[in-house]
């Protein structure tokens, strides 16, 4: 195989073009073969083999900086970088990284997993280069659907302005993770249907020699209007305002024209965007024909395409989706706004049912954040799903635009805790920190199915400001439904166990881990109380006052970073109420971002586990006596 | 007085052209002699007097909708609304606010402090305002410079896609707080100067209309040619690229005009974008001749427009400004990044000496976050100048472009804090608790201003990651200034003053709250220890273990959220080291928005005061009992 010989792109470099359509070849039933077993984000992969390819057999990585924008499209850069024979560790723990991971290579200079990121580390780099006097290139990879996300476009606002050397390649695919949303995807289809372009700006620059002969004023007019002719007929003329040398389309599986038009865009002065027409799922049948379906995918059958089905209790994610449109059909103040993920999220059934009351926004969790504000002032319930990991990038506007106008807003933050392979860019770990503090906010997080249910409907009935549910990504317990959908008591945490000296507040899965604990210690003789803490603001207060006049211990536990979070907000009520004293342990997630690797491995490695828990508990009993040494 | 007559905006709906004239003329001489007194937003709303007027006079809120973009250009929106008379109050303590603010009447609709959110605000009442089958006008009137925040351009996108009925004003004053940045700051100055596109059009028109004359095919390519003219000539081609039906640019300065532009624009459907031109300062030549200066100015004398000049020592936005030159002169790594805030992070000096390593990227605080982390992997050393309040704004770039890659990026964080005036949409009162559980980061303060040139020393030599100096909006103390800029050790703080059994740590403007506090308790016999804890992160654990062994009580202030705050970061080093029954006591902000005022307002109305400070640590020594009964 040749794919075999290729140890770094140095060894690209002598290759025929037949021998690199053999390699691409090669590459594709590569990555289907591995991620077959695997899973991973094979159709993003698929459709970026040739063009990877180029960029690595023209340009000269690493001097030269490749920024892979979101990342998850590196695969066949990192088989060409040397990692071929890491792929079926792919994105276990330890294993390669699903995403650009700098600690793995010296080819890999810009990580990311959330999107829209690479054209300010472009703009960075490049402004780095000419600082320091130095000559490499700068080729930043964007899909279209990443360009609509805020700091894009910041970034090409400033990029276009500072005419800073650089290739962006905008590898246009007409679907990101859903089907793209909004004006600059119309713009983008625009460009990529009306293949007449090239010939009316032939014909017309024919027509347009003859003009003068009309004479004096209006071929002067016609003058400066044919200088303008490039904007308009080239077609790329909002990039072109922006400030950029616009090329292309050209089709992203025909290496021979990427390499000329390429060739191209590194003789252009200035910012150069080069716009890639490429088909996600490429060579693939199953992943061509639903390409959104193999975005991301677990292990499937190669011959039918057949996904191996996990079995168990429906996820959260579902449970959500299902819930809301229930709700919806009683409250028409309801909609489901989401920041591109109407799958990810749980809502294409709810799109069906109520397309009207779906407001996808495409790639921009500030802009839906802030409407959702305006939505909920208007007398409207807007449900803004999003992932725990993307709601970051909405932090102001959760302060600013709702929690400051205390809107009605329901935040139904989805992959809260680890979200296991995905790893540290994903991981759900400090909405608590980051949301904790906001005046006005109730933060849930429910213990079963069950309960998230009956908190969707809390939320749905609760109009006195923002409120948010957060859950994991993981499958429900199993449990039974309640018939009827009840909502719950503000601030009220509930005992599903009776104990002596010690108490567990725990929420969401950490329950499990509570009983795993309270197992433990049973056998030693030690009956412990277990809290479910569903309501991480505003507290029990009741409850927490009894805890302090039975004088009782109290471990927290949380999947979630333990500097600012559930934990601290109980020892902050003692500390405001002047009740001093008191012993409470915080076991959450340490001050490390964690890696990929499955849930269960990354909740071993930070210690999340019953065992742990029980020993944190027993060493609390003598605290009074640790305290006096400081130890 | 005219002027005197208008009690709402339906006073408005009869008056002639020229009684309009006079009005604006009122209002003009009203804001230019108030804001002598209170000071205020004097240039920005002097630019705004006709255009307020005219949607005042043709639109009818507050069933129309107003939303106007960061809120500090309504002093005329509420002169017309019926608060004229409480101007003298002007955002002072329990006065009229300084931006929107719906408690104060039903014509605001949309507060803002931050930019860039009115075009989302607009989008989410016009949804629902059709999912209510209502009818009413939603206006959203945004700067030239706002237009660059990553938001305004997620919702532009998402409008021009929807094609929802909005008015969409451009307040055009190639000015926004500093001069603006950026390609689309380039788009509109082309817009703006060229007055021969219109002329053109006409002229183009005519000459087209000969073409079909020319024959067949050609005349068919120049058909479809036509088509498009409209989107180059008509000059908007922007906007109209992202789907809005473009109209102006017209002067802001002349009603009639104006008023049928308004008029067309509303008889259109879809979104309509009205490019108003205006003048900022318009009417004062003081303001009219630095605009920058008057954006936001403190008392002056009207016929000089001489400055009432505060006298003390230097701002520490100052003495960061002049550190970093010092800095900068030595070490070449060294570049400065703001978000359009050169002049209020004290840059000036800085962009005059070093215009190369001077980078402002207009308002786009996410952008210049991510950049920075670029930047840093390059080896450059970007200190990223910000106000607290507008580093929300770039927390997931934080989090995940600079934390996780652990780039040596160094923060200034001026504004941190109460601001006083500004009021609630400005309070740098969240950046402890939103940055400090973020792994890798160090962040500090000073005591004084001498303390602040060390700490600039500390964040330039440091090369283990991101590092964050935060500093207030007030002067220094006046202290001596040290000869040779020492670096400090990190994470070790400063005993202050000593003590017995009690141990005050603050750090910052809260160092003279504990002192006043210990003045007060020494009177009662007691001698606390102060402690100056100038790294909020690492803590030093060292003096920590210390005080545990000391069985000391511990008293934390901090001009911060009191929630996940430096108060919790104690709390949890003993809970996470397995140290139980310790008091410590939290004095910070509580969990609301705190309004406008000066700072000692704000700091008396939460408590953070001596006498507080005194009283608080005095119910601490009976700690052990109180926690026995649970009160």
């Amino acid at each position: 195989m040749l794919l075999d010989q290729i140890k770094g792109p140095q060894d690209l470099k002598d290759l025929s073009m037949t021998e690199l359509e053999q390699l691409s070849e090669e590459i594709r039933q590569f990555l289907i073969e591995n991620l077959s077993v695997t899973g991973g984000h094979l159709a993003p992969n698929l459709g970026v083999v040739e063009l990877t390819l180029v960029l690595h057999y023209l340009f000269d990585s690493p001097k030269d900086k490749f920024l892979f924008d979101v990342g998850h499209q590196s695969y066949v850069h990192k088989i060409l970088t040397g990692r071929k024979d890491r792929f079926d560790t792919l994105r276990k723990y330890k294993g390669l990284c699903g995403f650009v991971k700098r600690a793995e290579s010296e080819h890999d200079v810009w990580e990311a997993g959330h999107s829209s990121t690479s054209l300010s580390g472009a703009m960075g780099m490049a402004l780095a280069r000419d600082l320091k006097g130095e000559d490499n290139r700068v080729v930043a990879i964007i899909g279209d659907g990443a360009l609509t996300g805020g700091m894009a476009l910041e970034a090409l606002n400033h990029i276009g302005d500072e005419k800073k050397d650089m290739i962006v390649v905008l590898n246009d695919n007409e679907m990101s993770i859903a089907p793209n949303v909004g004006a600059m995807h119309h713009y983008l289809s625009k460009i990529r249907t009306d293949r007449h372009y090239q010939k009316a700006k032939d014909e017309l620059h024919h027509l347009l020699n003859k003009i003068p002969a009309i004479g004096g004023k209006l071929a002067k007019t016609a003058e400066r209007f044919k200088d303008s002719l490039k904007y308009l007929l080239v077609s790329g003329i909002l990039f072109e305002q922006f400030g950029f040398t616009y090329l292309g389309p050209v089709d992203g599986h025909d290496m021979e024209q990427m390499i000329e038009l390429f060739k191209q865009a590194d003789s252009i002065p200035g910012p150069v965007l080069v716009h890639v027409i490429t088909v996600k799922g490429k060579g693939y049948s199953p992943a061509e024909a639903d390409s959104f379906k193999w975005h991301g995918i677990t292990p499937y059958k190669i011959e039918s395409g057949q996904v191996v089905k996990a079995v168990g209790p429906p996820m959260y994610t579902d449970v959500f989706g299902n819930t809301l449109i229930e709700l919806a059909e009683q409250d028409k103040r309801i909609v489901a706004v989401t920041p591109a993920m109407p799958g990810g999220s749980g809502l294409l059934k709810f799109a069906e049912r109520f397309p009207n009351r779906m407001i996808d926004v495409g790639i921009a969790e500030q802009h839906a954040a802030t409407m959702s504000a305006a939505l909920a002032m208007e007398g409207m319930k807007p449900v803004y799903a999003v992932y725990s990991t993307f709601l970051q990038r909405a932090y102001d506007q959760v302060v600013h635009d709702i929690c400051r106008h205390n809107a009605n807003v329901v935040f139904a933050i989805d992959r809260a805790g680890f979200v296991g392979p995905d790893g540290e860019t994903h991981q759900g770990v400090y909405d608590i920190a980051f949301l904790r503090h906001i005046p006005n906010l109730v933060i849930m997080m429910p213990k079963d199915e069950n309960e998230l249910r009956r908190m969707m409907k809390t939320a749905i009935d609760y109009n006195e400001g923002p409120i948010a549910v957060r859950y994991p990504r993981i499958n429900g317990l199993g449990v039974k439904m309640d018939e009827q959908l009840l909502p719950l008591p503000i601030g009220k945490w509930e005992t599903l166990r009776e104990g002596d000296s010690a108490v567990i507040l725990a929420m969401g899965p950490m329950i499990q881990v509570a009983e795993e604990a309270a197992d433990l210690l049973k056998r030693d003789g030690l009956q412990v109380q277990i809290v479910n803490a569903r309501f991480i603001k505003p507290l029990d207060e009741d409850m927490l006052l009894a805890f302090a006049a039975e004088g009782k211990h109290i471990l927290v536990i949380e999947e979630s970073s333990e500097l600012g979070g559930f934990g601290s907000a109980v020892m902050e009520f003692y500390s405001l109420r002047g009740i001093y004293g008191m012993s409470v342990r915080i076991m959450g997630v340490p001050d490390i971002f964690v890696e990929h690797g499955s849930i269960k491995e990354q909740r071993v490695e930070v210690g999340l586990t019953g065992e742990r828990a029980a020993m944190e508990l027993k060493n609390m009993l003598p605290s009074l006596q640790k305290r006096a040494t400081g130890q």
